[in-house]
């Protein structure tokens, strides 16, 4: 998906709302926990209930792997189901030397239709280099993650000629001179909205993925204030907070309401 | 497997070899390039060629997940097939908030038999404590990586009190207090020997993961002069120049030479 095509979806649709399939086995309701198909059958069941309010789902590679062979053919499955409409984020966390980095482009770009997939910068510019050179497709690298260990690294400060600088912000600094803000962007933790101005300040028309709203603890209103550019530029996921929200039969249909619950609110922000 | 246990096992092999199962489909053997279980058979024949010259297997996640369902099949099997008396590590550079990182380590640890799995430590203590709450499996955490990138930002430099300090020696630091020497490892480059000396005065009792000897052009004697500790405590790490040093029908026995020059090598600085 183009950036041309991403900001026109997130204008029609009204919404800059990311679903994250987080498909913990141990949560789903009762009835599917038997079915031998059950990670796929609630995430086709949910995708159908919110497609219309959202436009993009993140795929959480995590709760696939844990489950095997079967996780990893339910998330095959499920990514295959989203529609082409919507923008596709293998939410994985890869990041390896140069040719190692091109095997999990291969698989997230190639083998899956994904349009996006997550990138820890740690192993420097030859780690992400790989996921750039795919047309049309996605890095999305982690700039300031929403979890308390964020503190531990990514905001010690360094010294940066007379100037001190914090890791995360060299981070947003030197990643987006790899590629453009056509194939570029970067994850950006939701409950530090007070941040957003200066993070803009360093990427100001990037796209910035915003995990982090509701089970996480972040604020729509105050990450929309302070972080949508004039081409929106954010796309906010909320993971357990929509297809958890019912834990019984009903439970695409709870989702349905608290995804449209999220997108009325990003209704009233444009 | 036990820290002990380990110590004992290099002790009785000479050998503190571990054997890299980067298996890039597209450099098979040709006879094996159309088997239908090709990534798997060449394990085994490679495992069965080289097992009495290592201590270790590293699977490189990245290879098989670039094949699809049918590679995480073949990642399965090839963990299943190595023997209980060697050390298996998932080079899978995972890491993520708290409750995906315990899904990690579900399917490293619970749903496949690694030993030990290695971990990117930008989103800092909540992303690897998961993997340490396993009783006698291993966390290998990036420090120093052998790549271009690692300049990017491992060796930032970064104001402590009066003094500077790099990025990855604060990782080592602070790493280090959140895990001990029988449940913490560390990823060392070894293109980089020179920082050895350096690196064990942050470091001296830890198990170093040293990849990059061979095909990323790292000396096996640099390494082991100034990496070896009283109890070992190096794992060095050759894939490409070990699995794929033949590329005919013989490629099983020249695999088995290129493992047995490196055991014997590392005989004599024992």
């Amino acid at each position: 998906m183009t950036r041309k095509q991403l900001i026109q979806l997130i204008k029609e649709k009204k919404s800059y709302l990311c679903i994250g399939l987080d498909t913990d086995v141990s949560k789903l309701p009762k009835h599917l926990q038997s079915h031998p198909d059950a990670i796929f059958e609630f995430n086709k069941a949910i995708i159908d209930a919110t497609k219309d309010y959202c436009v993009g789902y993140k795929i959480n590679t995590a709760f696939y792997e844990s489950q095997g062979l079967k996780g990893w053919e339910a998330m095959e499955k499920t990514v295959q189901y989203i529609p082409d409409t919507h923008f596709k984020i293998a939410d994985a966390k890869r990041g390896d030397i140069g040719n190692t980095s091109s095997q999990y482009a291969k698989a997230f770009f190639e083998v899956m239709p994904f349009d996006a997939v997550t990138v820890a910068p740690y192993m420097g510019e030859d780690s992400v280099r790989p996921f750039l050179e795919y047309k049309d497709k996605w890095t999305i690298v982690l700039g300031l993650t929403s979890n308390a260990g964020s503190d531990d690294f990514q905001q010690l400060s360094f010294a940066h000629g007379i100037t001190e600088k914090r890791l995360y912000e060299t981070v947003l600094e030197k990643v987006a001179t790899w590629g453009t803000t056509s194939n570029l962007m970067f994850v950006i933790g939701a409950t530090r909205a007070c941040d957003f101005v200066h993070i803009r300040s360093f990427v100001p028309d990037h796209f910035l993925l915003v995990p982090g709203i509701g089970a996480q603890g972040g604020s729509l209103k105050d990450v929309s204030k302070f972080g949508l550019t004039k081409d929106y530029g954010l796309l906010v996921n909320a993971s357990r907070a929509i297809i958890f929200a019912g834990g019984g039969e009903d439970f695409a249909e709870k989702a349905k309401f608290a995804a449209a619950g999220y997108q009325s609110e990003m209704a009233t922000y444009f």
